[in-house]
């Protein structure tokens, strides 16, 4: 058995994320759709990230197992010509049998984009979340460094979502405004359910006063969902990176 | 009566271009729809530019009249909290009776995207047409430049859509590559049906050595659309600016 490593970067907006469910088309089926008519037969493509719906990826990582032949080099553009635009296989590689997409992955990076203007704009808000308020950069980027290293994040997990543990490493994080757009990237050995989106809106409440500096430390300490902002939309949001 | 002009940016890939018809959704019946919502009764909203299905608009044009005293102020945001994102009002004014978007037109300004790259991008495909072969941009340039002036631009138009008269003057012209997106820009008093995209086609053509150099001012004095190169997709044009 061959097991081929895939890159894929895609346009969300139209899904309803990631996995595979009854209702909705999703960016597995799709793609495990395509290898089907390909590889022949049925695979299962496991993600490093299971992107909720409307989340982007331009890095997503997955990996499937077959006994086909058929050259890597052709592998993308075979994919490719069959699934829609909004999804593109960026790269295919033969990794050794043992390689899973989703546990074996060291680290994941994230971005977070904002709009930050008083006029709307339909191609950036397509990607972006538009915040017409004045936000204060530099305070985001102080009060985001606070994120960085091994911490209980149970204050950014969505509540309905516990996983056993909510403690995560964040190995970097950045506040970045470039024009009109900021962009907040987290690079980390795993995310919580919603906690880049919640992230962000705490981040995006605090750049615009509504509140105070120093809000970070004592949110994350609370351990507690509603001390934190509010979920930033998912179109905002863009898989970057995974890493083994 | 008050005559009223609207700015307007619109993401065209979900609508069958500005003009209403019988079948599918369009720019203008989706404004219409919102101006009756917002200022009630039934109105006609004429459009400088008749974007073709698929075509963009950053600063499309338009007017229409109305006996409401909604204050001016009010009215983009007014409109933009019904209309579907893709669209975005993004100026009102308050022009003379009689002020015509199409009529008064006195130049409008389109602009080509090309994604001049091997490897494909979700997000970029969606607003620009992907060529694979390396393309020669000063080649593309100076041929771009014989554009410029008045002359006859049958070769350009769409063979199914005659106007009385296919003489246009072209004001500027550009092609300018970044990073690797290509754009041609054309500013002119006017465009034939297709003519913006049946050049782009024509450039392109010429920039990956398709059709040899000089190719530009023989196209044009042939004024026979079988001469020119293909219709470049309309994911690729934005109707930029109207000015009158």
């Amino acid at each position: 058995m061959r097991n081929i490593k895939l890159t894929i970067a895609y346009d969300g907006t139209a899904y309803r994320g990631w996995q595979s469910q009854k209702n909705g088309k999703t960016v597995q089926e799709d793609i495990q759709n395509a290898i089907t008519r390909v590889f022949g037969g049925r695979h299962v493509l496991y993600g490093a990230s299971r992107t909720d719906a409307g989340v982007h990826a331009k890095g997503q990582v997955a990996n499937f197992k077959t006994n086909s032949k058929i050259p890597l080099a052709n592998v993308p553009a075979a994919l490719n010509s069959i699934i829609s635009s909004d999804i593109v296989i960026k790269k295919a590689e033969e990794v050794p049998a043992e390689f899973h997409a989703r546990f074996l992955a060291r680290s994941k990076k994230y971005r977070y984009c904002i709009f930050n203007s008083k006029n709307r704009d339909p191609f950036l808000e397509r990607y972006s979340f538009r915040v017409s308020y004045f936000l204060d950069i530099p305070l985001m980027q102080k009060e985001a460094l606070c994120l960085r290293g091994k911490h209980d994040f149970r204050s950014f997990q969505a509540k309905d979502k516990r996983e056993r543990s909510s403690i995560r490493t964040i190995y970097s994080v950045s506040v970045k405004k470039k024009g009109k757009t900021v962009t907040i990237e987290l690079e980390g050995d795993g995310f919580l359910y919603n906690m880049v989106r919640n992230i962000a809106g705490t981040l995006i409440d605090i750049g615009r006063g509504y509140l105070p500096p120093g809000s970070v430390p004592s949110i994350m300490k609370a351990r507690d969902r509603t001390k934190a902002g509010p979920t930033a939309p998912a179109k905002g949001l863009f898989l970057v990176d995974v890493r083994y």
